[in-house]
């Protein structure tokens, strides 16, 4: 028995990812699992809260997430990891949640109306779009977790899973744990282009890119729009390239180009040079591990049932207690 | 494999039943099982909709329901007899189903506003009591029922069924098949009293009732209020046991009674007398065979569990076509 506290996070199934999902979640995700019992979800069920429409892309969008993970450093011999869908048990304690929900609970979620106007020409005016946070209160607690690390947006999400746990206990005895956010600082990258990297906006660097293709899409990037010659000094504060250098160079090589772009003693083809180099360097060890995992590529899916066995047998545990503290017992095996 | 239509019925765990239940739903259940595939499901999570605040009852409901039923002849060896949380691909679906449903056509269901006002004291503004009949639709195509028995005020929630599983086939193929309402005349029993037969009235006789019971409760019965002596004669058209001798009585006697009374040739105690000669008449082989099963009972539970297990068979086949449908079928066994 472990006696660290359990940590659980999610993503929907979107396929390759890009540094600024490495570097804004999935590289909290590596350090995490090694100091928290870590589960690591892949939430098809969740995406068709809003992509039901289109399903058929799932399977293949999964296993390339998946990879991504598993290349930037998560162990499923120290994590669990699992598809939603695979672990039965979310469903039903979703269920059983949702009976005693109040539906203005749900309606007042800040992230509600947003999203359905945001992606109003979606019609996700459903059930299941509305029992979203339902759900995600299921996904937690089914596993006990003490933590869920969201960023800053998902703050009212977890503060209703508490409100949901507290019902529940209040309703049926002290059954379920309360998580706590486990607030992470969510690092924005910029893109291509200067705004947020994105896929929506087709900016950004995929975590599996070649070293060819770092190098490549680095150089079309924009820079300071005020710099228009070499011998023009340039404004690193301006420039997306500079703020990739913040995150993926050394410090002496931050300070470097901003002294020599300032001085237009570096010009943006060396500044973008040394930049792909830095990436790349922190991208080597990802691409190793790819290749290991590549040369095998149905062990991808033996470890993802292997994880839903694994989290059955956690979730099965709290449905266990789940069903004997409101009475749902008679004719089970 | 049977070629048999099926069907699915289904009642909320409510403890012993009344003579009114009988007639009105169990008797017609008891026909059904020769003619179709029949599925007979205690529906305790649909409990939860309006009852989630107390549910400690719900194992001895269950358990006295499910006497009764067998008591009424339901054949578990010919039927597939469970309990709804027993078989957990009915909260699996309906999360799905819910997915693809509208909220306008959850808040449109008639019967929704007007339990809400029925039930105002008891707090039932929750996800789960919305819906009701997301998790129904669940429980029939789960089984592909072509049939679902209902009387005239469940035919909306049939249509609503309908159009949900339209709209999960136009998404996703022809995968679930679209049941239709079974029309089943809903016989009302007067109680004791002359109203409706019904435990919120306190005004029934269980069909669990001894000889002796049925005796005593049907000497307690309201009879014509104008008719004061035995001399007087009755109007058998206002009397509740007259009504009574309709559903238990043979036509012979029903005629006599009829006759006798608007000639006061028969006074209220012997009419009442040859009622409850009636109904117990009718009562003694489903005294039998509770006394059969009374005799052991653990086996109740057994045959719940051994029923959950073939409905799990039946279901799982039907999930297996719905996750393959959806495209959710990574990192499961």
């Amino acid at each position: 028995m472990t006696t660290k506290v359990r940590v659980l996070s999610g993503m929907q199934p979107s396929g390759r990812l890009h540094l600024g999902n490495w570097k804004g979640a999935l590289e909290n995700w590596v350090r995490l699992q090694t100091h928290y019992d870590s589960l690591f979800m892949v939430a098809d069920w969740h995406a068709l809260t809003s992509g039901y429409h289109q399903t058929s892309a799932i399977p293949e969008l999964t296993r390339a997430m998946v990879l991504d993970w598993l290349a930037a450093g998560i162990d499923p011999e120290q994590s669990v990891v699992f598809v939603q869908s695979a672990v039965p048990q979310h469903a039903e304690l979703a269920l059983l949640l949702g009976m005693i929900t109040p539906l203005g609970w749900l309606e007042r979620v800040p992230s509600y109306k947003d999203k359905l106007r945001e992606l109003a020409q979606r019609d996700i005016h459903t059930y299941g779009f509305l029992g979203y946070p339902v759900l995600m209160t299921a996904d937690i607690v089914l596993y006990r977790a003490g933590y869920v690390p969201v960023g800053q947006d998902q703050v009212p999400h977890v503060e209703l899973t508490r409100e949901i746990v507290r019902r529940f206990n209040g309703l049926y005895g002290d059954v379920l744990v309360e998580p706590e956010a486990l607030l992470t600082e969510a690092k924005v990258l910029p893109g291509l282009d200067g705004r947020k990297m994105s896929k929506s906006y087709d900016n950004t660097i995929a975590l599996s890119a070649t070293a060819e293709e770092v190098t490549q899409k680095v150089r079309t990037m924009l820079t300071d729009p005020a710099r228009v010659r070499k011998s023009d000094p340039g404004n690193p504060d301006v420039c997306p390239v500079y703020h990739l250098h913040q995150v993926f160079s050394s410090s002496a090589t931050v300070a470097e180009v901003d002294r020599e772009c300032r001085a237009a003693g570096i010009g943006c083809v060396d500044c973008k040079r040394k930049l792909a180099e830095a990436i790349n360097t922190q991208l080597e060890p990802i691409r190793e591990r790819r290749q290991a995992w590549e040369s095998h590529p149905e062990t991808v899916d033996d470890l993802l049932v292997a994880g839903a066995v694994r989290a059955q047998q956690i979730a099965e545990a709290t449905m266990h207690d789940v069903r004997q503290s409101m009475h749902l017992t008679v004719g089970r095996e």
